[in-house]
């Protein structure tokens, strides 16, 4: 992970120091609180701050005036139903804010998710570090034959090395040109004295997607549970859910009881079609179906048997 | 206002506790946390929660690893810039959460606003208090003779009598009714033991619109502040002006720097429009200009007179 | 339903014009443009305007530069591949915009969906007419006595009748109060010209939540779904249903083949949380499973039962 | 402009087709409906689709039963005076649908503007062209030295030439790398028939942030002109600004009265401080303020005085 010793100290000053408040707080986030989670070679997401708690939740469902809790049995209770029935709004009511580093093409998806507040560091204004992503061996993956969308088995041999070369030395030439027509180092400082630079705006265009960016990320914790629920699953791309594992994990230390209604009834839950859900109903009673005779297409009876464990 | 002795005891009991976080804590904002600040005859604001101060507008800003901050003054400098260059996601990074009680007529104006989370106590669920809104004799106004949507002197004498009369009579006996059609009191009781009531959800159809009703409301600061521009200006009706100008009080608690730079930017500046920026292009370099000379329809005129004191 | 004949004119005349356009059409949605569809006793639904088709959710899928269509099987396939991978930004693509007529606690439930636009008729600046819900006798529920937010059987007799005469008088009186208050009839003359009327905006609170309101709503296909599948839903409240099954009628005629993927993977699908996976698949291997047995609470397991035909 | 003559001619049949509609319609923007306007070196805007025009949004302000105009200089003031006091809604009720070719470093600013549908060419699934932005000699810009954000005077001579080399043979380059990591052409054929290529979702990395991408974007009128006001502006980067000016051309072919209103209220108009009201104030007078007297900072001071020709 890539955090200068600069910024580790600014990072541990502001660990050091803890205030008074009022307001519902989690201890275990708190623990964790600034402190940057590595994610891929040169990433990181470290929570920045955060509203509420699981309580927060039960507190707004019920319009509460203190602390809207009763016995934690009834607090999961009405938390699992909340969740089971898809009452979102009081979800809502807890927020959490990160810090987050991640390559360009990364951070393309993730901002397809609109329903949050994101500030991003200005190459208009600043010069980005030389820092790109090159994935490791194991997730140079090949096309995938079946699925326009996925990946195959990872490359290996001479070939993987000739597309980790590639990455590298486009990345390494892409960046040496960027700062030769800024005409100016990471500091500032120009590099011929006699030259004008091109405007930042412009000189970042010659960077590839892997080079790394950062923002500041704000969510309330139904859409970040939406966001999780998607990029967390096996369709997404690898990049994007090594964040959203780290952050599934930080979630649930922020909100256990949420957190295990998540699995329960989000990550862990099927959807079944009603055609699925016509051949559940045969198969429960003992009836023998085949693809051929379940109204289902291939590809929904493969998914549909193999969550099921149909034989 | 209306805060039974069991639900200010809840209250009393949450401020009392203290917790240890390392968030940016604000404590003007602490000090008057889950303390309701009446509004109108029954109705009342309080702060639930809040994330963010004044630095973390600078934090956001600059993607900064520890507290973001610089010196006082140029973090000002960098607010009061963010502000005149509606920069809006900075001020997206700070979140607040109001638990609120208001007339549901109030109700209805306020959750136009769309960019929030609202959770409202749930009268299909619930039995509604018997609280209902009476304007004082100074706010009860007749209509405007000028403006569709607006309002006049205040009605006196007999006429303002028969007003409160009415109001009063018709919130008392619509609420009689809906106790009676639901066959229960406010503690669920049920009044005669031989009848079904009915169903809460069609009952509450009975009441008037100057009930009472609650929510908690989470928003950022960038949307609050568009809220309150919009709902503290004299344009809005009263009842609801009167909930936005305890809240600017409160936010300005809360991030004291960015409510400075409100006050200069947004409640306290003028819009001129481009016809309005030639006339006074004109004023200023000593011309005489008269509505008829003027290019702005008579209203407009009278209302760039007014604020730019031209006479 | 109420339309005054004036109105029906208006309607009629808009209808009577054709214009020639390039965009897509669809000839079932124009069929009824514009036509008022009745719900309740005085509301209704129409459509006033739209933008895109089912093949527009195709297009804008592959961001293609013509109609976007290949053949129609290839295109059922891919709109049903993206609504059962939940990839909801095509069906955005797709946009209809409603005038409805309402009482005004449905409105207040339906406008929790965040993510349309409103423009609602105002009883700040006009006057509201004399139009308010009552229920018919068969939707004249009682409370359940399972479930705090349900309905039980329809009152009947003597108790019925008080029900009715109560809500119908009250509604009567309140809105002859609202009338003096303003010192105004419907069509804005004065009935003492010796008197001034109370402001609309503080005369409305006189009235009932049974009060008719109309607005404009717009919405795109993919947040009109999300709307449909909660509000038509056997747990929402009679009164917005019945909003909701005009409406899937509608959107059926507009996007026929989304409206079909509509019905096999929202509608009429199946969710089955995590603990109920394990006990679908115990089921299909032949195990007998009990609710002791299944690690669901009783109210899950009797929805499972209900929902999978277990026996 | 890059439109293969394959996709011209899928354009042309579109545009070939004509259909009967009730629907408002707007023969200007009919005229240009689906015809792509060329912006930067390859990138273009077309309408796809558009809901409204001026007169539905006199009709949603008024909640109308027919067209809802009435004379047109009636309606002509109705949408000045919504513009004039930011009543937004009635603007949200018209829709337009954008296909738009642009660089990537242009979309990351774009998608900023988070309240508006998108749906872009997917690089995961397919591959991207070879077309990528190069500035013109006149927009090879400096780098500011007041501004840290803007740009200064074009480079020329040597200093130009170098970087217009390094920006296109570092495009060049990172393509054909692209290609040879794929292992395919563009049209999807394998280039070594014994090899593997990498995952299209990884390949894509390799890609500088001047390469161009597609995408359909959807927005009502009132979110359209807020990101107009801000990419015109001339603080916005010449290359999105470039797209903003294009489309400020189609929105008033489309909706020419409140196109009207937008450059008098929001375009055009001027916003000043609450401290820079006191100034015109005073300079209207006949006193004499200089920047030291006027309370505003220098750069404030700077600008007021440009905008308003105070000497």
């Amino acid at each position: 992970m890539s955090v200068s010793d600069v910024k580790k100290q600014e990072i541990s000053s502001q660990r050091d120091e803890k205030f008074s408040t009022r307001r519902a707080t989690v201890p275990a986030l708190e623990e964790i609180l600034y402190e940057p989670i590595k994610v891929l070679d040169h990433g990181f997401v470290r929570v920045i701050d955060y509203m509420g708690d699981d309580s927060a939740i039960v507190q707004a469902a019920r319009v509460s005036y203190g602390k809207g809790t009763k016995q934690v049995n009834q607090d999961k209770g009405l938390i699992f139903y909340l969740m089971r029935h898809w009452h979102s709004t009081p979800f809502e009511m807890c927020e959490i804010k990160f810090h987050v580093k991640l390559p360009m093409f990364v951070a393309r998806q993730w901002i397809r998710h609109r329903t949050a507040n994101v500030n991003e560091y200005s190459a208009r204004y600043s010069i980005l570090s030389k820092e790109f992503y090159i994935p490791t061996a194991d997730n140079l993956a090949a096309q995938s034959k079946q699925n326009h969308q996925g990946r195959g088995a990872a490359l290996t041999g001479p070939e993987a090395e000739r597309v980790l070369h590639l990455l590298a030395s486009d990345s390494e030439q892409c960046y040496d040109h960027y700062q030769e027509m800024l005409n100016e180092d990471q500091a500032g400082n120009k590099l011929d004295p006699n030259k004008d630079g091109l405007a930042r705006e412009l000189a970042r265009m010659n960077l590839t997607l892997n080079y790394y960016t950062e923002w500041y990320w704000k969510v309330d914790l139904h859409n970040l549970m939406h966001f999780l629920r998607l990029r967390a699953d096996n369709h997404a791309q690898y990049e994007i859910r090594a964040y959203a594992d780290v952050m599934i994990d930080m979630m649930k230390k922020w909100v256990p009881i949420a957190g295990e209604a998540f699995d329960e009834y989000r990550a862990g839950a099927t959807a079944i079609s009603k055609t699925g859900t016509d051949v559940v109903k045969r198969l429960i009673k003992g009836e023998k179906v085949t693809q051929e005779t379940s109204g289902l297409t291939k590809r929904e009876w493969e998914e549909l048997a193999k969550t099921l464990q149909i034989s």
